[in-house]
């Protein structure tokens, strides 16, 4: 399960964070990352010899948020139990407490436990859910809420943007609406895409897929919005996914509108066979622009 | 309507603003406040020869934020012409546009127009309505809404925190839940005063009256959060406001749990008459404290 000279345990870290001031999840000499400042914050509660190294289920852009991101990291099974050790508490409470104690308020560690047999945070995953939220002409514009949502001063149709979302659902090549990368497919099955207008009248995307590559969901995004404006017809966005070629018409939009809520895992005894799967799947390992766990063959 | 040398309009102004690194609505020298930043835009916007004075609903302090926060300001009949008199908009929509390309994205004109005859956002209001957000043990934290939310521990009773909260509506003497200031009546008239547990998990109360006095909110909630932790009984808060005196065992939350979300005025032909009475009630003239417009005779 790892490399470490001594028995290790895996744990699974669910975490949320406030994208705002971070350069996105990975971590990148001389900048503010998530990865980066929960790495320290976990070395220093483990007093690990070496900085602790995650895998994660999403690597987030700059500027994009998450409230159900799932890290894993293998660390000592000593410092570990050295660590929770000195408390009344159970291991895990003990764990977050300590980590909430050191973290900066924009990232906030949900749980940490013992992860089950064969989990991996990014290849035994099998959905990845975002939401987008836009504020038009028809909601208040909630100051309170400007770090997560994109206001534009036109109206929005919702009907039909769901329904121009809808034409993309299945298993499809999204190269038009993925950044190229040599080697790497652009084939993903996308689970769900719809929009609704909330109580507060901000309209929201979601969004589900078994993975995503770099800026998908922003293009996504992107080629529905002219949509909901009444300036492309709701079969637009199918007819740029059928090009296979990116549209300068289609604008990628903020990452501050978007938010990772949720990442799926098949049940504990399948974990295993799921990240065997996606292992074998994947083309690129460690792919640094992309979310996938599961992408086809080349 | 005003001292000025020329006739003037009496501009009603609504906005909503992020607390967090304001010193509170009050303009104070050397400090960011939003009255501050309010007035230097207004000021640039119509040229006015010398800073435009607001008069608020809501004097909200440091750290509380608004959504529904109305202000009105007197100024000069030509001062208003010229400065909408550019665009092919609206004169509102104009002075809207311009005020926010001037204000600082955590403040946000929502709209802004000529007021009826009789307005007066302090005098002529005739309720005010709070919003406190806590997400206890039972709501995840979420830190993209960690700037007006409370975070606690433990779990609140929901029912518990209602039941106590409604034995304080009414016409009463809320000394025990306000900063006692020579001269002001703490007489007010509590109209709603109630708990819910949102689809996030967070529990928001929601307190309405027809004014409050200086911290009036805050402590309220700090006598009902006890109850809601099973430390006190559902009657504690009534037993509390009968004793007309503050109670250490009344902690006074968090300014950043607090938003004022709207200010209620009766119909325009009723307006001119609220404001007189409201006045003439009044004990203290633009007391620093309160946000009363209504206030009863000492």
């Amino acid at each position: 399960m790892s490399d470490l000279g001594s028995p290790s345990v895996r744990l699974r870290i669910d975490l949320g964070y406030d994208g705002t001031d971070f350069s996105g999840w990975a971590a990148q000499p001389g900048l503010r990352t998530v990865e980066g400042e929960l790495s320290v914050a976990l070395t220093t509660v483990l007093r690990a010899p070496d900085p602790v190294r995650l895998t994660v289920a999403g690597r987030t852009d700059a500027g994009v948020h998450a409230r159900g991101q799932v890290a894993h990291a293998d660390v000592a099974e000593t410092a570990y139990v050295a660590a929770v050790g000195r408390t009344g508490r159970t291991p895990d409470e003990a764990l977050v407490a300590r980590l909430r104690g050191l973290l900066p308020p924009d990232v906030v560690v949900h749980r940490v436990y013992r992860a089950p047999a064969g989990f991996d945070a990014r290849f035994a995953a099998v959905w990845r859910r975002y939401s987008y939220r836009i504020a038009d002409g028809r909601a208040e514009r909630d100051s309170l809420r400007r770090r997560d949502t994109v206001w534009i001063g036109e109206q929005l149709d919702v009907d039909a943007m769901s329904a121009g979302s809808a034409q993309l659902l299945g298993l499809k090549d999204f190269a038009a609406f993925c950044r190229r990368r040599e080697g790497a497919t652009t084939v993903r099955t996308l689970l769900e895409f719809g929009w609704s207008r909330g109580a507060d009248g901000v309209v929201e995307g979601r969004v589900v897929a078994d993975a995503f590559c770099h800026s998908m969901v922003r293009a996504l995004v992107g080629a529905v919005v002219p949509v909901g404006l009444g300036r492309e017809s709701v079969h637009w966005p199918a007819q740029v996914q059928a090009s296979g070629e990116r549209s300068s018409r289609v604008k990628v939009m903020p990452a501050h509108g978007l938010c990772l809520e949720q990442v799926g895992y098949p049940p504990d005894p399948a974990l295993a066979a799921r990240a065997l799967e996606a292992r074998a799947r994947r083309d690129v390992p460690l792919a640094a622009d992309s979310d996938a766990g599961t992408v086809s063959d080349r």
